[in-house]
């Protein structure tokens, strides 16, 4: 049976718009799929690195104009790889235009920027995804599904971190390609819209509503170079980022995020402590999952070590042999595979803006708590 | 040349008395000392488990009553391991008979009971000490020289949790031999008194004051059969707590403790990255320090997991050779061992009471949060 | 400039086609690479099997006798992916016929039969290569990096295991797709020939020649029925092997390969000890190069786990950003890159067809030590 | 009921000296025993130091000559804790004298040594113990009790390594207090004796004979200054030794020590690999044990890293509470206690003399055969 050609156009060329590149090559080789992801066109805002950025990933043409892409008749696809400044004004002229929406995350800078392009998608009846690609980690979707069977009975704890160290010299400017994610106005915020937003999007999806939250804030250094200007300015964005929180079925939750923890790269962790089992996982092995199950015999109870590498594990029956490790770029290939497979089942697969929404409504209230000192609750 | 007798009396005969009573033992064995400690006394409720007790670990003589302890003028030094509920009034009256006073901790059941027990032996102008003895964990006191001598740089994070899972089930009861950290009345408070102390008393060692809190505390388990009277009672005690922290020298600290947390028995961690260098560390593996040095050639830069056991680490001269680990003991030993050094030096010992009324101070300040919800300054 | 085509055929659809199909079609996202491989053509056995193949890869056209792309003039590569006992005549059919050869490890079944196709490509002069594809381990690569700086000093010793546990079922089959390792006609040998090859690839790569060996194999399972017959016959390979053995160097060595080891599916380590530092190495978290460096200050020794996922580690500048990890398959299109690099600058990427015969001497002289029961010189 | 005192003499007051003297001390106080040791004499060559050691760790008396001890009346038990070239002579003039014999390991420089040792203690009928304390570990007591109760099935692997660090100066001497183990007259071998012997005995001990070995060592350093004489000299001991073997129930072994492996101090691990399941422990974190449970859930497969520091693990309920480790020294406590509660059972505790001529069966073959250059069949 032929395929069925999905035309897609990618919008960023950064580093974002080189794992959606990837993942979209990749899917179809790894995944029976019933739609072919055709790359198509790809836009950055330099022409001749829009160009460059084409012919390296094979895409059919380039644009340095987002809006041309919108206004293409030949495109099904807009996925947003761009700061987060430009996400909400392009999902919603794609929704508008009828075409299917991909979104980098987070969905917007704030909630309230989020939700209009929720109701833009949700108006034009659009296929739409947000790229929370840990979910996609075999070891993390496994933790969901032993979740999701009840292995780990009533949860007590949820506590998560993601932790980096690229900030802490001063001479990191502010803004500019690469440093754009020190600037509040191209950013929202800092690590909370950055790499808290990770740990909050898989935690909703794990463990359920966070009810309430408080938080605090800092930002070390107080003033950068800012790369566009050349002149000193306040750094507005948050450095770090913490806060306790409730969830709905009564377990605690631990959240922080920080870019001045010298030694870690990209640690994200998290763990659930439930009733009969617990679960830990780190994106530095992203390979392994740790599972403590109460229900061994005594004495030989411990932490054990899986090395999601199996064919029974979640994805990986789709790639080598028992033992063979994949990497960070599969996740998005995941993702990806899974949208598509999710355009033929007529299930889209998650997260959708709305579910992406969510995690928006927690990152508000931890910076509206950071900034109240109180504890706030989370919008619905 | 002679060694000078300093007659001890410890009272409780639980897991404290056996810890305090091997340090006493092993202490002169293996560091050299003016002082020859002298098992004089125990003192536990039952005068038979106080005459095993004794026969056991060779003290000469057993009581059933501490006030007979405070009036035996052969006694230098009264040491208290008995439950919490005991400290203060065995503190006071030690104190006032002129003996040396050693507690375990928490000093107190709150900063106000704490603060007689530090006027007491301030006005009697007795030695005294509070048994912290993670200080004395040699990697945590090699991380203490590490800061000291400036190697981290400035300190951005601090972060420090104590997982154990011995309270999950139902059936254990409140109060009682054993349990009696359940039970409000005896113990203070839950977690925040026993664990989070432990955590806050090394942090304060470590990274200076700190200066206010946010908090929350959770009971998972509301209802519990009290061993004293046999009645289902209300549990008082917090089961698990957690608290946000900014200290006086602009770090944000993190700190939890439960008895949730499935898998872990007594998983102390804490970790501390500064701007040259971070260092990681757990209870469960004390004899390793994690070590990143930001100053080593970039392409070799990792977490380094030093063995803690060679000559040139802290206290590990006494023992035995490069490779071979110590366990928990031993930190009593250190303990010990150092405060019969202060006696003879005239240097007192950390953490003497005054000390450790710092870290009730913060405690108070996380129950108090917990429950008026809002960021609460510490006293000092 | 436009980009010189290379066209490759790919004999094999299996495991291995699937590794070397996915290296060509993403080394050129990754490198920038003066030739474009084309994937030209694929054989496999099966006539179906072949096209699905081609069309899931993206390959022009399919074939089910490889014979008939030697004689395909748009052929400028072969690779041969298929089981070992076609190696020797399908590469030196393809040398003959002036292609480039690459070939899947073991080069031939034995030392004699690959002597043979050294010969070919020598008299031939064309390019050629053998995939020991974990030199391209960017952690692998590394520590040859730092071995040729002379970082380890003299070294003492070196051990390497590959440890898996998928044979010990007696249920498995010998011969057929999948299992054709079991049988020693197409195998040539078990363990040594799959498993142990790596070991002393990277060892004779990293440490330089072996002079001598005494070795050990055992088949555990003396029977198993074959795939290709249906009949019970005994099995002639090797289950488990190991030897000792003396470097040129004046090191040690120690190596052990088994498929009897349960609970490790493919745990590759090696380590090698010098004056000044060692090195340890695992394939089951292949991203993580262990580090020890005497010269580091006493007190803070350690091994360093290093996360080779810096844009200063090998290769690693072509993925992603600092704390992601890479994948076992990367390590083709490392290869691949490199394999194409050479082409173009004139200096052929190791290890060629003459490299890799070193390791077939190693092995041949553990199999025949292991019937002689005595030490064996390895020839040269 | 009144306990028995069982006077003990202990000859060596070097690192040895000091474990046993620990272990006699501490035994009584954690382990309910019917005896009580009595520390009546040590015996050191020099007299001064004889008489500090015993002040130091409460010995009643001290001796220069430990033929003394031989003569007095009042010593029960001769424990022999000095350099292997006195074990001998001690041991067969201890038990002419009646008198309970324990020795240091290596029983005898060689297995014609040890055996006029074993001739001499069973002749004379005195209970006799040697020291390989390792067996004590209560993570390796809890793999042997695993092992016997058939958890781990047919075995198919056994490897074992000891690796050190420190004698890679060239400016280390041979001979003299502290490095005696490099003078092969005093210590009969090097690592073979001191080191392999450990992994040999434990190997016995776990998985059963071995049948026959291949070896090989090496001695990196040819000469040293002899700190007797102060002139350099031929070392003659081996610096490193291996060797492959095979257990008489079939499976495989490989045995590697070494005082030249950079980074270890005293890494002694051990792996066994079952049909059912697998262990691994190492020295460096002695309180854990890995388990892999083939029969656990498929795809919740994984190593477990079991903290035994429960009551359930083998010696653990004698000590603190979950979660809190012990270290080194507390082996050899359980090997004293377990020699005391022998002595009361009428059940002596292993390895006795006997069971510790094995092992120099084992290293003898290895020796020989590293000169030969063929299989040696060990001795029964």
């Amino acid at each position: 049976m032929a395929k069925k050609k999905l035309n897609i156009a990618i919008i960023g060329g950064g580093f974002m718009g080189r794992t959606h590149s990837n993942a979209f090559r990749q899917a179809p080789e790894f995944f029976a799929l019933d739609h072919e992801p055709v790359l198509k066109a790809v836009c950055t805002r330099n022409a001749k690195g829009a160009a460059d950025f084409a012919a390296n990933w094979g895409f059919e043409s380039s644009e340095s104009d987002w809006r041309k892409l919108i206004d293409r008749k030949d495109i099904d696809l807009i996925d947003i790889a761009s700061p987060n400044d430009t996400h909400a004004e392009i999902a919603i002229a794609a929704a508008a235009a009828g075409k299917m929406v991909m979104c980098e995350k987070p969905l917007g800078r704030t909630a309230a920027e989020a939700e209009t392009m929720v109701a833009a998608v949700e108006k034009a009846k659009v296929p739409n995804m947000v790229w929370y690609n840990y979910r996609r980690v075999p070891a993390v979707t496994m933790a969901k599904q032993l979740i999701d069977e009840g292995r780990l009975g009533k949860i007590f704890h949820y506590r998560a971190k993601f932790l980096q160290d690229w900030t802490i010299s001063a001479d990191v400017p502010q803004g500019g390609r690469g440093t754009w994610r020190l600037d509040a106005n191209v950013a929202g915020s800092g690590v909370t819209g950055d790499l808290l937003a990770h740990c909050i999007d898989t935690a909703l999806w794990l463990n359920g509503g966070i009810a309430s939250v408080t938080g605090a804030t800092e930002t070390f250094v107080k003033q950068r170079k800012h790369a566009d200007t050349g002149e000193t300015a306040e750094v507005k964005i948050d450095d770090a980022s913490m806060f306790l929180s409730r969830f709905k079925n009564g377990s605690l939750g631990l959240f922080e995020a920080t870019r001045y923890a010298r030694g870690h790269k990209a640690l994200y962790t998290l763990e659930i402590n439930g009733e009969k089992a617990s679960i830990f996982w780190d994106l530095h092995d992203l390979h392994r999952l740790q599972w403590f199950d109460h229900r061994d015999e005594g004495q030989l109870r411990g932490w054990r070590s899986v090395h999601i590498t199996d064919g029974e594990h979640p994805y990986m029956s789709h790639w080598w042999v028992p033992g063979l490790q994949i990497g960070y770029e599969h996740t998005f290939i995941h993702q990806a595979a899974d949208f598509l497979a999710g355009l033929a089942s007529g299930k889209p697969a998650s997260p959708t803006f709305r579910d992406a929404l969510a995690t928006e409504y927690v990152t508000d209230a931890v910076l509206k708590s950071a900034k109240s000192g109180q504890w706030e609750t989370v919008r619905n």
